[in-house]
């Protein structure tokens, strides 16, 4: 009867028998063996959407940065460490999927050269400078977008200034569906708060929803991308 | 009974009323708000060092960068984020301490200025480079070593190759008296394991820890470390 209750809740639910690819935390891009460029990010808002998705019937694959987070439940993991790994999985993972959210912070630069061993500094130049060439890494939301057969891709922009214009210029120029606009200036929301506030942007939608904590954040997420994507592809 | 057993207990330890300071996990070093360099390190081992400490009841100070572990029980922990402040925390707390022991991965270098808003990248330009300038952080645990009535100093190399050679050269150069050398090429132990081996090197004094688990490790290194400082100070 239980197995029952929850097979009809899966059958019934927002984004049953729907394929959803969420990408969360950051990523990592080594320096040398011990040092490393990386964006805050806990990865709670993409772990929290994975929950949603899969407690809202999808079948959801979860491809996460490095993270300290317990895997939610009915949800299948992949970890990567960098860009071009978070990249490389999202191409593969999205094949026959029907929605994308990029909820991960990717590091748009990574170093030209990894250093073998690591780098010393001259213990007798207190004043000695270091300069570290960054090289673009392969946007992971836009090459999702790009493909054919794309799914109904979501994207993210946490921004400190100008928030939904840049969310709105991102939107068109990545070709989204959705943004997700995230105001991470104020500190009380995103990063490693536990709680967050966002306004869901579309081409001819907008809708801020108020601080609350990630979890119940992600269920309204949730709710408004499976009534927009269904509004598309109804058409 | 019990309490009495306690204090027999702490009264009784290695490091009975010897007050101790310690540094652990990684720091971050803001490129802008949403991008950050650190290094490798989970905090693990300075964690287990400072329980180990005051398991041999000594008082602990606990000076951490930002990891994802819980504080150990009669610790006292003060919590930083970049290398100058760890530095700041550092002076302070060591003053009329008995032991340091430096064992947080302090970034050496830091970027010479820190963006106020997040770096845009030019959407336009998939080959755009960055040059981010960096500048040397203070060094802590010299800077505990160069103080006046400066406790009993206990260094951490972790190197890739040449790890004793290495370690011995620090010792000297930052006028430590003992430091532990970690070999980080092996990946089954160090960084994000569970487990370390390790090398404590002094002046006339070389003993290597086998493999075992980081808290295990860490009881050794605190019983190695109390023999070296007592057999200083009854000099």
């Amino acid at each position: 009867v239980i197995l029952q209750h929850l097979v009809g809740h899966l059958e019934s639910g927002l984004l049953a028998g729907k394929k959803v690819v969420i990408t969360a935390g950051p990523t990592r891009e080594a320096i040398d063996p011990v040092r490393y460029i990386s964006n805050h990010s806990s990865g709670k808002m993409g772990f929290a959407l994975a929950a949603a998705a899969a407690e809202a019937g999808a079948t959801v694959t979860l491809i996460a940065g490095p993270v300290h987070l317990p895997t939610p439940e009915r949800v299948q993991r992949v970890d990567v460490i960098t860009a071009r790994d978070m990249h490389t999985a999202a191409m593969e993972h999205t094949e026959g999927s029907d929605l994308f959210i990029g909820c991960a912070a990717v590091a748009d630069y990574r170093p030209e050269t990894i250093a073998e061993s690591k780098i010393k500094k001259d213990p007798n130049s207190p004043d000695q400078t270091l300069d570290i060439k960054l090289v673009r890494n392969p946007d992971v939301v836009a090459s999702v977008a790009a493909k054919d057969n794309r799914p109904f891709v979501i994207g993210f922009a946490a921004e400190t200034h100008n928030v939904i214009e840049y969310a709105q210029d991102k939107l068109k120029r990545k070709k989204l569906d959705l943004i997700i606009a995230n105001d991470v200036s104020d500190t009380s929301i995103g990063f490693n708060s536990e709680e967050n506030a966002v306004t869901l942007v579309g081409a001819d939608f907008e809708e801020t929803l108020d601080k609350c904590s990630k979890r119940q954040l992600a269920g309204h997420l949730i709710e408004l991308i499976a009534q927009q994507y269904n509004l598309q592809t109804s058409n």
